[in-house]
């Protein structure tokens, strides 16, 4: 375990990452292949059960395989050669039909497709516990009222209810693209050498096809050992995922600066303090996250980048995705994890709402009164004269109510009775209610 | 025009992005506005003539509108400034109705999606034609043998065929994306000031209905100003477009390598020329293709970087899209065309692939040997004796042949006239032609 | 021009790298390099002049220049020859001569480390300006209290003049960088085909050095073609320098937030105004600051990923430099102009300072607290006991005070009157007046 | 271990910034700030030994630290908890001053300033050695014939020292850069909460003073918590190295290719070998290196993203570096470590670059035939004719000498023993020699 796995993963993502489990899944195909080629009748189906003993990745020393690799160029050159060191002690005839027909990209491709399905589904699960948390806060907080923000400054009312469907809704999206993805990426790699499987002779697609169905995988038109947009889609599904949820932990920490106070992460013992400051409740959680914004976009460019791979099979490229795919989901899903576990008790101030509602002293139902002004004098001439009055309130430091009713242009057509209900944020929420339906009705459905 | 724009884009591609028709995007936005204003009675239909009469990026001055715009913070506040202001000379009522009820972000986002629906037309239009000739291609050369290639070494034989099938098949994955984004990415963008179309009373999500009507793009279940996966997925299939074609051009430029010359981009009178060298071809084309595939992976990352923006409507990733994306789309439609190009004339020298084939005298066939000899003393025995032979040959600088014969573990099992046939590559190319087929026929049903 | 330019950089930078002087700085290259070859009388000295009268931009169409690379694959190409062409209209001999020696890269390179000579200037007057008004403000600020904000949290007591002495120290920083960048990076290149100068027999070195004295650029030991360390150092130079005005414009955004309103960018009619929202003064120039720090550092790893340049001239990599380098350029140029007009005219708002200082209710001044106590009970006791009281204070609602009287392991310890003045800010800002003066005296050295 | 840690970086480097050391160094921290108190009056001399005994990372259980970072969000918190509770069992009041005056960020940052210092020792050595045996290499093939390449296509004769002069050359620039960059870098962190030293009274200065001295880093104006410029820097400066390398492995592996046969990395048992074909011998070292290029830019811009850190200790930035910059420095040192034990035993095939001379059946020679003729015609025209002539060579298959004695224009000016003369490769290298002494003298002035 690296030290800041526990921070910055789950420990479910971990698992299926870690080390021996990459072996493990490499041992997985290697064991499928011995069954697939009895199937095929390649080989004999005695040689299935001394491969099967041997394809458990505690039976291999890590330190050996991992210093044999920096030679070799890759994990699976001297991972097969072991293995095939062990099966000849008990059956060496069957230790000839090992890794038979495959190359090292077979195995370790594989192996990685095995990981990113378990992947997969843990992110599902994850997603559909975002989804089901945000649905309920959506519903809770469809009247809430708070200040809408633009370009960092308040602009005009929203319900909270509607920040949230706004999330929601893009988290149904991801859910979406993650199942088309899934459809793609989660297929098998097989095709020898250069990808004609010519060591297999003329049993190459029926070998092929029997490993897939043994490790339920589909079975691709070709090998792709060069082709990586597959991996490469993955980066970037997760990269859009990533990018959302920096959004929202961006909103949340935003919302729960001191000053502003509408938001807090749920607290714990242990959880946020500071080495020096005592009275600090730090958001953990939402650094966690926007350093995963931060850092997995980076790691999606490496993975375009390394699609450039040579002809049959690349160089550099390939080795380049080994470790970045890995770390792109495993940032992610610490993030997401994070991110459910902050929303499903995170603390919500309506005082603090309301109260930052007025910090603008009433400017934030500036174009409310703009829009009844603009029936009686048109649009342009009422956006510039409530835009003078703003300036007029914040220079002077007056209540925006007082300077619209002293001013003849306005009271003119509107009533100070009239004024003081558009100044009621509650009455300037426009369709948020009907969008938010919207919203949950569409995400229902998933 | 930039003076790179025709070696780095299209035509077309440029005409779609060029600063005119952004703004000629937008103004369709306007103009759509005033109709669905008045379809859904908002406005009077008298409203609509006067509005779309202005809605003509030739009537505004570029370099005011820029100008402005520096201070605005961004183009659609000018520009609806200016055109209220032509609207009114002649209407004064429906110049207050101009822009009702959106905010910038609404023109501009909905623009944007109308510029990106025309480049989705030529993106799929160049794929299809990608795809055609690749089909050609891959038909023609099913059985042209030449050289495997891997970490950038001479590997095993494959046809020529397989490798545009390589090419070809991850070319339909694409087409298929294309598609599944573009009915996520169509969409309107119509929320106001803050996503609530409180501005419009009510009557927001008819206005917002007829809206999308008119512009035929889908109605979203909600404003999404500060959700920006759909732009931000644009990028990453444009993106991982740009991988693989700089995979194409990759090899495509190794081929045409001087000493390989396998293959050649077509030349054509003041193409790939030198300034000093006279008898130079440069690879122009794939220059271009490989320069997007480098270029692209950086710009994806900024859009995914960009998509933390904060609250209702953010500061700065906002602006970071509005060249971002454009310069992706340009870029990678610039590689296609290119390769398209290249591909649909490309010169192929099967005498050189020939001759290649014979350039490690032999030894790309060792595995073929090693095969044959596994069925009489097992895979890992075989490997290692092949292994030592051709150690043996490379460095006495022999004929593998003559090695293989001359070396009684061999001999004992495999005679000089089989050794010949295994040394012949067209034996060895496995299930190239099923896979071939399989890829055909996938292709085939798009 | 491009619409968003204005927006986006300077003036200057434009002048710079806009097209016209592009084609501008290799005519003056070639103009040199005439110079050159009759200096070292490789050319007689009647060829220069003809050649000088053709080396204006203007003379040039730059339609026919772009079309033309589009074919050739650089803008050199057509660029010399139809400087051939106009020169041999006057003197044919003269014509013979143009170009003499050099390939395209040659004038291409040279040209744009021209243009980024200027740009170098530019930005070094830009930063003498940011230096000069943080001078300033970190001066007339030494004393203005605020709080200090960690984790998006208030923290502790600062001094404004500290926060400005940060930015100050990390702005010297990138001045110091850029003139050792720039030792490195303003010399020639000018090597022929494949940089052995041989077309110029063995007058190279002689033509070079001239070359170089007429640019006012140093002579390098050999031609760089294909070692792009230069030009990638540039984009990293001014990565850097974008990362450090983002976090500028970040903190300013951040206080500019309607609730915290303790600065706002200076404001100019039609300066952040919203096309909707009369009140609305959105920080623009901080947005632009913000776009640049995000869009930069993807800019940056395409010009990292592009200096796998093939041979001696490579493939992709150097046409992918060609319009990011000046893009990195353009945009950090842009964000720091802006972020000098926002900080000439920052307004500050002293009393809202004053009032958010409070608004923890005391908390800010825990670990005063804690460390007066820590010197009676040591300092994790006095932690953990200053940790409970906080979240009293929080939970109850209390203040902070109230509950530090009440509590009577403390008020064994600490009077109430020392507990007033524990809890003023302005007798807990530690050593910032000590480090403001470090910072401002070693500025004042440049 | 992490299983890829061995191909991927050396051994050195991962020692440098492996977990238990991380902790190490932040116990370093630890034990010179009590040694530093007790210097300063702050503490008593009795409480500086209880502490330093406790500073040894193995009395530490890391997952128990790295438990409950997960929660606190930093590893310095926990890690001091354990330590206060440790050096308590011994001395309580020793344990009231461990970490006094000090925040988790500065024992983060000087941690990993301490890391990085052993880093660029290592790398500073590396790139030593690099340089020597580059120095070597050119030196011994000064006059090495072979085809120089640009846009992957033979253009003209160069020597294998000038390729090599061009390595150096930038390594040269690159090890005066680490220099420059270790003075801005190699400095303390020491701020306390907010960067004001607060809890240390006055004392501060005093205190940080004596912390730079024991642990031998400078002491910088002020703190620098949340500007980042330094570590971004660091970043940086090992991006650019790891493009230089990942050119030479580029170079290197395209020398290597099957067909071209003119370099080779040194072959060892079980290195670079295949799982199924049993004559290659892969190029592992370059696979390694040009890997490191990929991965390192995408990484670069995460520590540039970074930067806009909030306020006086930011969110989300901070957490982002942490892994991110150790493993710049461990793929770019893993790249540097293959490269120098590639080039110390670097195969070169003379034999075959002499071949590959030919390989354009004279066509490497044009430029020099044109240059020639272009005395009698000019160079426009005897550019123009050489073309032709090329072209003509290359349709007919004619060898380019042939073409040349039988075209009247030619053979007009240049008798068949000039042209044979010129066709002569070694007799076109121009000012090779003279550039390579140049870098020659140059590299040993370091």
């Amino acid at each position: 375990m690296r030290l800041l796995d526990p921070l910055f993963t789950t420990d479910k993502m971990r698992e299926i990452f870690v080390d021996t489990n990459r072996l493990q899944r490499m041992l997985d195909f290697e064991a499928a292949l011995a069954r697939a080629l009895a199937r095929a009748e390649v080989a004999p189906q005695s040689s299935v059960a001394p491969v099967e003993a041997q394809c458990k990745s505690n039976l291999y020393s890590h330190e050996a395989i991992a210093s044999a690799a920096a030679l070799a160029g890759n994990l699976a050159i001297p991972l097969v050669k072991e293995l095939t060191a062990l099966v000849a002690k008990s059956d060496e005839k069957a230790a000839g039909l090992v890794h038979f027909g495959a190359t090292s990209q077979d195995v370790i491709d594989t192996g990685l497709v095995l990981q990113l399905r378990d992947a997969f589904d843990c992110t599902e699960q994850d997603l559909a516990r975002l989804s089901s948390v945000l649905r309920r806060l959506t519903t809770e907080h469809k009247a809430t009222l708070l200040a809408g923000r633009t370009w960092m400054q308040q602009a005009s009312p929203i319900t909270l209810g509607l920040k949230f469907a706004n999330w929601l809704d893009a988290i149904e999206r991801h859910r979406e693209r993650l199942v088309q993805m899934r459809r793609r990426v989660e297929v098998l790699q097989f095709g020898g050498a250069v990808g004609t499987l010519a060591a297999l002779g003329n049993a190459g697609p029926r070998v092929a096809e029997g490993l897939a169905q043994d490790l339920k995988l589909a079975l691709p038109e070709v090998a792709w050992h060069a082709q990586r947009d597959r991996f490469a889609e993955v980066a970037t599904i997760y990269g859009l995922l990533a990018g959302t949820l920096g959004k929202i932990a961006r909103d949340i920490s935003l919302m729960s600066q001191t000053e502003i106070g509408e938001a807090a992460e749920p607290s714990a013992p242990g959880r946020g303090g500071s080495s020096t400051l005592p009275h600090k409740r730090n958001p953990v959680g939402c650094s966690v996250v926007l350093a995963a914004a931060i850092r997995v976009p980076g790691l999606v460019s490496t993975m375009l980048s390394a699609m450039v791979q040579e002809h049959e099979r690349g160089l550099g490229g390939w080795q380049a995705e080994w470790e970045t795919l890995p770390e792109i989901c495993m940032l992610t899903s610490g993030a997401l994890s994070h991110l459910v576990q902050i929303l499903e008790r995170l603390k919500i101030h309506q005082d603090a709402m309301g109260r930052n509602l007025d910090a603008a002293h009433g400017l934030l139902m500036a174009e409310a009164i703009a829009m009844a002004l603009a029936k009686h004098i048109g649009k342009m001439p009422a956006h510039q004269l409530i835009e003078r009055a703003s300036h007029q309130a914040i220079e002077s430091g007056k209540l925006f109510r007082e300077v619209l009713v002293n001013e003849k242009e306005i009271s003119k057509y509107l009533s100070s009775r009239e004024i003081d209900q558009l100044l009621d944020a509650k009455n300037y929420t426009g369709s948020a209610q009907v969008m938010i339906d919207c919203v949950l009705n569409s995400a229902k459905k998933h």
